[in-house]
């Protein structure tokens, strides 16, 4: 089957992209196989690793690069082994494409795909095995994805929600729901921005007892409370924070990623037996010290989470839809990407930016 | 009631006690209060903290000392408030001897005692509140400690055997049992020693379907084996230990304390979503760097865990009834508890020495 239209997008071509500098362009996707789903893009969330890696922040990017990852769409084309997708859905993309998918695989063999060491290839900037070419995100009109990696978008949630829900929103859910996030518990989130508002909001969705935003400064107190948290703690501001909510918390998701955060700090948050999860990390990797004694003595444990399978997105997208859910976005044209861009990496969005394509908005179903 | 019995016992006056130098003497236990009981000493374990207690290790040592916090012997007296225990029962005491058991602390009132902040006492080197006098240890004739840290052993088990446990034997029993060791688990123990042997023992005993021995050196491969784990692995002497065991395993307690430790080779043998937990921490307490990314990228923790709560320590004595497990201690005259000390400190146990007292030992049930 020919298809009648054309793979194009906004393209990085080197490190200055970041800076506006993106150019719209023809792309060629991954060599269709029949279990492709072709999906005509409506709306693209701008996340922070589309940054980083316009700008070869993570080692160097193979460009041309089309970045962008929270993809929303509607299936236009869909190969004949592909199940559960037909042509005219609204479907999302998030940040990984493909893993092994063996069934001898433990992680892929158990709904953990996002961990399959195998054989996974991102949305965006990464090669697929076997000479089918390259993978380009939804900064452009059109995705190509294997349908094990593409998920139905529940009816209600509407796309500019449901778009950054598919990275940022599912690298806070994921955790939350790994680690006992429901009634009974009081969680923090660290960092309260496009991922830690979203901690907020499913944190509460979850029924959580007590969700406690957790940044630096005393201004953001009220748009957090705002958002839904019942608690703000501002550890540049508030004197005290440690001593006065020590041993309080069961759960914290922290998306900071600066080598200066007060771990120990939020370490002693903790009760007993509590967990802080990081889905943010540092340049270079290394987090601050981490004193023995400190997990030792409260038997906590500090730990680490990515993304989340295509299992967990499903299941986030259908409590988001039943808790009706809105997380704080702006909408931005996609003709406008390269600003959006710019804006993003000046933190200028509340909390997260959606590019919508002005081109195709229209054929979406909400 | 007045006592018939004297507390001496070998006291520690300097750092330089534990070279050998300690003295046998007199010390004045604490108050007597109706909820105390009196413990005729039969054994006591040694243990690395009682070294490191002598040498003002951990801070300035209140001298006189008297360590020792694997106590095992024969009630003597006990209070009109205690439950539970009766002249005449074999007990044993571990590392803690109070803690604040208010109904109000959420520790103490969910069998957390050991993590209670707010009225915690050691067995040796504290000093109770109200006024109530030091804490003293397990190297002397008679030891007064309140009911609810002192344990009934059970029959069957040796007193030999039962005293290392108390502090050894449940700090590393406690973190297996609260992280899911059991039937269908692969369990890795790092630093096969006085500690770790323990946790080699109980690991298998609670049913794990693997357990694999991870110290340096490939000289302790057989006794190790010999020990019951199924695998050992040397990470100075196996080249490639790392990638032949990657996310290989679910639990991991290690039990080292060098800040040189390739802590990052532990984790990356972890599964997906497994766990590390230290017992042992570096001096300073500071763990080598850890790398966010490595936690992420597996979904794996690194967390701790103190000792056991009398609640764990009854369990575990009881699995010790059940599956006769046999640790391996040599016992050594609590009159040449001086040499003990020594021999401790120079590496000499396999695994681990208990004191006998030789007045007293006679008169214990086994």
């Amino acid at each position: 089957m020919a298809t009648d239209y054309k793979f194009q997008g906004w393209l990085g071509y080197s490190p200055e992209s970041v800076k506006g500098q993106m150019k719209w362009d023809n792309f060629e996707p991954k060599k269709w196989t029949e279990n492709d789903v072709d999906i005509k893009i409506t709306h693209s969330g701008i996340c922070g690793s589309d940054l980083h890696t316009l700008a070869s922040g993570w080692g160097e990017t193979k460009y041309p690069c089309c970045v962008g990852h929270e993809i929303v769409g509607i299936v236009v084309r869909a190969g004949k082994n592909v199940k559960g997708i037909q042509v005219g859905d609204r479907v999302g993309v998030g940040a990984q494409a493909r893993s092994c998918l063996l069934p001898s695989c433990l992680d892929c063999s158990t709904g953990r795909e996002n961990y399959c060491q195998s054989g996974r290839v991102d949305t965006y900037n990464a090669v697929y095995p076997d000479g089918e070419g390259n993978s380009y995100g939804g900064y452009s009109d059109y995705n190509r994805t294997d349908y094990r990696f593409v998920v139905k978008i529940p009816d209600g949630i509407p796309s500019e929600y449901a778009a950054p829900m598919l990275c940022a929103g599912v690298t806070m859910y994921a955790p939350l729901r790994n680690n006992g996030c429901g009634p009974g518990k009081t969680v923090g989130i660290v960092g309260v921005g496009g991922l830690g508002h979203f901690g907020v909001l499913f944190a509460k969705a979850m029924g959580a007892d007590k969700v406690i935003g957790i940044s630096r400064k005393a201004s953001k107190r009220d748009e957090v409370l705002a958002l839904g948290a019942d608690k703000y703690v501002a550890t540049d501001d508030d004197q005290d924070w440690i001593k006065e909510n020590q041993r309080s918390i069961d759960l914290i998701i922290s998306t900071v990623s600066s080598e200066k955060m007060p771990l120990s700090g939020y370490l002693s948050l903790l009760k007993v037996g509590g967990d802080l999860i990081q889905v943010g990390a540092p340049d270079g990797g290394n987090l601050p010290p981490v004193n023995a004694f400190t997990l030792i003595a409260s038997r906590i444990k500090i730990g680490g989470s990515l993304i989340g399978s295509p299992g967990d997105i499903r299941e986030m997208l259908q409590l988001a839809a039943d808790k009706k859910i809105k997380p704080w976005v702006e909408t931005r044209p996609l003709s406008d990407a390269n600003q959006a861009v710019v804006d993003m990496e000046a933190g200028k969005a509340r909390y997260r930016y959606v590019l919508v394509n002005g081109k195709h908005a229209g054929a979406s179903k909400i």
